[in-house]
């Protein structure tokens, strides 16, 4: 049991701080044979790297991920994979002064009181830096899946940011590798651009809204009771800083619709079942019904803003905090890759786990 | 690893079918010397019984829980507890026409899919009735936290059922268990009946929202990063059945708001660090803050409604399924004390890990 | 993390004290498809059943083996196997007057300075009846291990028992069944059979030596580094009660050898490679070579004996204690169908991670 | 789960293979406040680093660790502590030969038979050289310990060695330290070091046998059934390359005693229960005595060897191998630290452990 791991036979360790010599991942459970090469990683790394345009953090991070262990003449041997990621601009100046300091909607506070020491430098290990490790491993992720699952793609998009708010009707999967708010949707990106730098200039934050979907996903992955595909992808995403809510399929939403309307019929196709509707989400019961899985996540507003908030030091006093640094105006951007890794992660978890539970597909349909 | 298991050092697990001899749940990690009875347990289960109004499913079941093991001369002895409740109405002939059918919604087909072999009397391991189980153990856990966290109340209530919505102006406390619906509310209990037994005459069913609170929560349990407290909960509360969305204080609506209204300032008071809002939920960074813990999940219309969807045979061939049965026509109605459980269950694995991990609470503020 | 579970992929978690009205097994994992009956677990429990002759304690459990759930029509669903042994010849006044003494040898100390609170009645947690539970376990182990590797037989026999010890040279796979201390001589049955009376005559006890041996076990299961199939069945064994060494291959005697003797020289055989010797005992690098895995276990003399030792009252004042009870006066021979059990559970479970981390055996030779 | 990690509460994974460029342990759980520097890690490393005699490989390793998180001026902070060594005397030529050979005792075969790929050079991920990490992550298990236990000690021994063995009656701790087999008699060095020399020369190697005491251990911690101390300990040490065999207290021998030679008695001390004899070895059901916890491994002796052996290649043709490299004659030796460090990281694991159970011992006695 490790606090810092997750995933049953895929499972990711993350490990370091936000301003200490490196952190990444220790990937154990990835099968052999698949093919892993540090540009491979890099590419998602790039997704996820901050000071890439306006609207994310200026922190110049080259995010350059290193394998130390368990690849082997370009392929996984089954052992450990080490991935590192150094920390080259650590301006750990830009935190002297919060030391001693507790920043609203940080866990400054709750580390302090848990631990008695915490490493102050950028959040130190509940920065959002942490999530590199995850994007890395989401890589590995990714390419051991296409040999269990080669159809299978995971894409992620913001749905929403703060007032802004995609119009499904206009639904581009094409679009969101285009813009820089990964948003599924080329027409609206100027006024997505315009109201986060409004929200910027006005030395405020905004939070958003991220779906992943994964597309192609084998019916029957997942399990009762605690073990459920959703269950896991529920905590996966929880486990992003500053997320709060997490749905599948239909999500909060179900509240409001009766049995009738949230019913998704099922008919018989030429490839197997085939559903009227996916309020589900892709998943009955903990199990993948061969739809589309479909996840949402919400993430807060950056907390770190100009804006001065009250709150007290380590000795009681109040102050108020101005976060300085070179913070991004809504994480929620940057999060989309991160979804995605963590998305990786579990599926993969899945299709392995159903290898062992099972051995392979066993109820026909048809 | 069992994905049939719950928690770290305080884990249940659950076990049992719908129409099976028996289901319960094996607890393990409770600690030694805390006073455990089957009344005190049953107190718990009879609030999540069936039968019990014209609101919930009219299945009778008596849901008598017993020890088998743990419990010595009243006491917990720090072994393993085993809970079982007997299945005594078991109206197995309701349901021998689905054996080849698929119940749109239900697990049915991708239990199927998955292993090639279903329980398929009242769904099986996929019932709700399992909750039963989560229940019982959630009793267990309510008593062992009082031996570490006196003060610490739990409380579940409903929030909204279809277009039923609470008004938070009207909160009150008294009014939770005074209720069909578990709703804060006196003057609203005549209304949500109405509108329920509407949809039950037509046929028809709905979703829910229930939220439940921990108060006195202290102040630096939980971890980082993927054992946070929000992690824990949101991955507890998505593995109940029928749970499409969970949230932790602000959840989705947190993607609409600013940096500067989503802070939550900070004050010296009189015992401690206090808060002028509770946006957080009360977790930063996946440890407690010593505010109020605020979950809440969204539960999907019951799928067994009288009205016909369509859907398909085992064989491939169309059919329109009428699910007869005993069903409640909101599950989310007896999802708020299964939700208690959950929250009591996370909380105490969480007590319990803080003195591993360190002991004690260990940073001083003030 | 449960410390009453073992197992990965295959899990199981024994529940249940000596004299509580019922022990059992909670077990997760088991693939779905298995026939399994009361009757195939029975067959097992007769094996360790005491009572059965005058070489065991006189103790009279039918230990009747109830499945409660994860079994329909007669088949494995893949959901979790609640196995129920209810107990009905509960002496507890036999114990009556231990309740506030340490018996030396056994837990009855360490688990009151431990809990500050014991079941005292026949060791409570701590009583072998716990194997019971393991060998039903085992049951469904070996039924589940048939699916994967058809061949695959587990064979346990006890290779000394105080100054007893087998003659290698006289084995015979045959005898083992056919005698009360399943040793693989029937010539040498007699004089154990009067050792071990003397034994219990002079009202003392002795220890002993298990061996299990697993046939036809397939290449290649197993893990590095912690995840060895020889670490998995060293915990295994060790979690046995009375159990204090634990050997694979050579074992101890290991460090008398030198390397070319020790070196397993290997050729190529008709259908894969063959060994000159086994003194790896069919395990190198923690994974399976293919060749006989060989286990060896020492049990250690039953403490429940009838001659008076020295201790001490929980009020620390002096006692001699003599156990009368009903007790073996050799654990050991008990322990077999226990050792039995063990291997089957740890071999079926690293055949099941073997598929959920390569998905198949994946470098050929020859 | 992961096949790399050990531990519950404190929970190491090691990764990295002999000729990679790095390889490590992450440590997960070390509570926070824990006075943590590299130097400290570097002398437990540096008695276990090869080139330091004759008597051990002539590899030329500095084996350096860096600490890469979790570690915040000179303390730990909770969060995982990641623990880096850089491959740096990487004859990686010495190995080509063997790409295509499976070399007789070696992994070689079995890693190649399940994943169908393996780093060949030096062994790979199932070279000894994985125990330098796990002697590094047992350095910050001793200094965790003293917050917890001030007085615990963990000294590791040779008993055994081929045809030498040590002399109980002249057992004289000052010795281990002082010698290059770490045998508790200063006497005996020059014996053990003509029999090792004249093994080397005639290209040969030798097995041995270590055990690992630890002295002032609390009563009380371990747990029942499978998490066990004696449990755990046994699998720790079987997880250290070519080991074959592990000990608790009477080991192996206890087969031959009877109850009454067994038996140890208990008598009422001035500061507790104390022990006529430890024929149990400080654990009794799985919980700490107060005894010395007295754990004893055999380590098979080294498979790398001169003298040729009998072995086929990939493609099944005979092959007579010749182990050239670098390799102890004795590797044993360098297992000595590796069990130490093994017994650190259990032990600190069933302190915490027991905080989380119980909170505190609770038991009184007298």
């Amino acid at each position: 049991m490790s606090m810092n791991s997750f995933g049953h036979l895929f499972r990711v360790t993350t490990w370091g701080e936000s301003h200490g010599p490196a952190l990444g991942a220790t990937v154990d459970g990835c099968p052999p044979g698949v093919p892993i090469t540090p540009d491979m990683l890099q590419h998602w790394l790039d997704k996820r790297r901050p000071g890439q345009n306006k609207n994310t953090t200026q922190r110049q991070e080259p995010d350059a991920v290193k394998i130390l262990s368990g690849v082997f003449e370009g392929q996984s041997t089954g052992t450990p994979i080490q991935l590192m990621i150094e920390n080259t601009d650590q301006r750990s100046k830009d935190y002297g002064d919060i030391s001693e300091t507790f920043r609203p909607g940080h866990a400054d506070i709750t580390y302090w009181q848990k631990y008695g020491i915490r490493d102050y430098r950028g959040g130190g290990r509940s920065s959002a830096r942490e999530t590199a490790a995850r994007v890395a491993a989401g890589g590995i992720a990714r390419e051991a899946i296409k040999a269990i699952a080669p159809n299978l793609e995971i894409t992620g998009y913001m749905t929403a940011m703060g007032e802004m708010e995609i119009d499904r009707s206009r639904f581009d999967w094409e679009a969101i590798d285009q813009n820089d708010f990964w948003i599924p949707d080329a027409g609206a990106v100027q006024e997505w651009e315009n109201y986060l730098q409004a929200l910027r200039k006005s030395h405020n934050s905004v939070g958003g809204i991220v779906e992943v979907v994964a597309r192609n996903v084998p019916a029957g992955i997942g399990a009762p009771v605690y073990g459920k595909l959703d269950t896991d992808l529920a905590a996966a995403m929880m486990s992003i800083n500053a997320v709060k809510g997490v749905e599948i399929g239909e999500g909060m939403a179900a509240a409001r619709l009766t049995g009738t309307d949230n019913a998704d019929e099922i008919f018989m196709g030429e490839h197997g079942p085939e559903y009227g509707s996916n309020h589900a989400g892709g998943i009955l019961g903990g199990i993948s019904t061969g739809q589309d899985v479909v996840v949402r996540f919400a993430v807060k507003p950056t907390s770190s803003i100009l804006s001065p908030r009250k709150s007290i030091r380590k000795d009681g006093t109040p102050i108020e905090v101005v976060t300085k640094g070179r913070h991004d105006p809504c994480v929620g951007i940057r999060a989309v890759p991160v979804g995605e890794a963590m998305m990786a992660c579990v599926i993969l978890d899945h299709l392995l786990l159903h290898r062992g539970q099972v051995g392979e597909n066993r109820g026909k349909i048809g």
